[in-house]
């Protein structure tokens, strides 16, 4: 019997790094994961990695050949095989990546930052099917993108294509510090720490009582917020609308760029549903060219949350020769 | 002796259209043009616009024959062969110009915006020769952009992506009204109007004495305030740096957009070289993230002002399969 071809999907996140075993068909066979925060040194990371996807691996015994490793990570570059200056990685600097993992294997190793991967995850297994020009944000501890453009993803000239977290929502007029070392980039307010930061901000102008007051910074997450939301805390529900009215405000620029036939937001924060869709609409809407209006569609993504990184950083192998 | 195949470049600016006979090498044989803004009828446009290519072309003896027309205008459609709610132009709603074009010809006619067109003709015949990742910005009555990714200009799904004019700079934060109906578009800052409008601010503002302060709004034009900025008037000085300042922020989010090899300028305000491109360098600079500092040329057109756009428009023609 033919053995069942694998590509191994490596999503690596702030917090923690998510690898599967997935088919030809998109199923992930088998999975695991690793906290990046634990790893000081990137080199006994990858170590630690590896090993731990190989004995996934060999549990599947001899019925699966494995073609191939695709990485998503913050500021990866396919170009180079490279993470570069990641912002919310415990890592600095240009980090080789690629090259760490083949001291290890002979297999190819691909490298693309993780919104990258959700794109190309939504294009062949989500919403975006049969879609030619679509933006995937990804909505995690940071805030990402990813440009599909005539159906092919986007990398531009130096492999970083679709960076909208780091454009300043207002220049010169944010005092929100970002974790790449500036003021006011899109991500210090839509994301799920922006959401908390905006939280704090405006439990410190109002006088309104809200449970969240209970709680600190560090304490605070998404998730909490989320749920006192759903309560009717007025805190969270004027944190949400702000959050998704800078989203908005910066997806009407999306769709004067490149023209999407649809926006997909992906992960923590698009749980959120209303909560963050119906402002970003709204705000999207008012802020768009007339030509625009009513044509973008403004849509959760349609990949678990949980497997869609790893099924994008997993789909780099399959198609490898495309891009 | 074969014909010279020759294609018929039009380009409908908000004052000026002006069409040129373009051979496959990009050499104009023959050119002209006519007043926009005399036609209040768009119809009757066309047939002018129509009759004196017509001269143009018989003059051209047996030796040529005509392809088709491309045709190059503010907010033009090339998927619907419209001009869409143009704000520059006399005319209003959705103009079916190529159908308007095709009760005299049976050749091809094609439409995209102008901006879309001059990206083509510098990818063509200008300074964007190979490069396969670049956007044009086009500074005239108004702002207009096209974006080139992996070799391909980039339409977008509904045929309107590049309208970068039409972002804001400070959303919910500027009064300044646009043509598109809106507040605080790019283009109210950084195009030729936009540059007039920042001299009157400033002189509002400001008690410095000027020369400019002699001049109506409607006598001022940028040409006025370039000469006034050569020989040190302060008031044109300043407009000048707050108009690159405007256009660097903004071409920021282009290159978090689709990271690009380099962004050309084109048309008038890029005429004043260093007085334009050393504030939008700078701010561009300023406003980028780290992976991709000192990494995106700047630079001036390499067309000359005049036929850069009827240049483009001309390219569709001989592209026509290739989109």
């Amino acid at each position: 019997m033919a053995k069942r071809q694998i590509a191994v999907g490596i999503d690596i996140g702030g917090t923690n790094t998510v690898f599967g075993l997935v088919d030809r068909d998109g199923k992930i066979i088998s999975e695991g994961s690793i906290q990046t925060k634990e790893f000081e040194d990137v080199e006994v990371f990858v170590a630690a990695l590896y090993e731990k996807i190989n004995v996934t691996i060999r549990k599947l015994g001899n019925s699966a050949e494995v073609l191939g490793y695709g990485i998503g990570a913050p500021m990866g570059n396919i170009n180079n095989g490279t993470i570069e200056y990641p912002s919310n990685l415990p890592w600095k600097g240009i980090i080789p990546i690629a090259e760490y993992f083949r001291k290890y294997t002979s297999l190819p190793v691909t490298v693309t930052n993780d919104a990258n991967a959700a794109a190309v995850g939504e294009m062949i297994y989500g919403g975006a099917k049969g879609m030619k020009n679509f933006v995937v944000i990804t909505l995690g501890s940071g805030l990402g993108s990813g440009f599909v453009i005539d159906g092919k993803l986007v990398y531009g000239a130096n492999g970083f294509a679709g960076e909208i977290g780091h454009t300043a929502i207002r220049p010169g007029a944010s005092n929100r510090m970002c974790g790449c070392g500036r003021k006011g980039c899109l991500e210090t307010y839509v994301s799920a720490s922006g959401i908390k930061r905006t939280v704090l901000k405006i439990m410190a102008d109002s006088i309104v009582d809200s449970d969240l007051r209970e709680l600190s910074f560090n304490e605070l997450n998404a998730k909490i917020i989320h749920d006192a939301a759903l309560k009717g805390d007025p805190i969270a529900l004027e944190a949400f609308e702000h959050t998704g009215r800078m989203l908005g405000f910066k997806l009407a620029d999306v769709v004067a760029h490149t023209d999407p036939e649809a926006i997909f937001l992906f992960g923590g924060l698009a749980l959120a549903q209303d909560l963050i869709f119906e402002p970003a609409r709204e705000y999207m809407e008012e802020h768009l060219l007339s030509i625009y209006k009513g044509k973008v569609k403004l849509l959760p993504s349609q990949l678990s949350t949980q497997n869609a990184a790893v099924l994008g950083a997993s789909s780099l192998v399959w198609t490898l020769k495309e891009f």
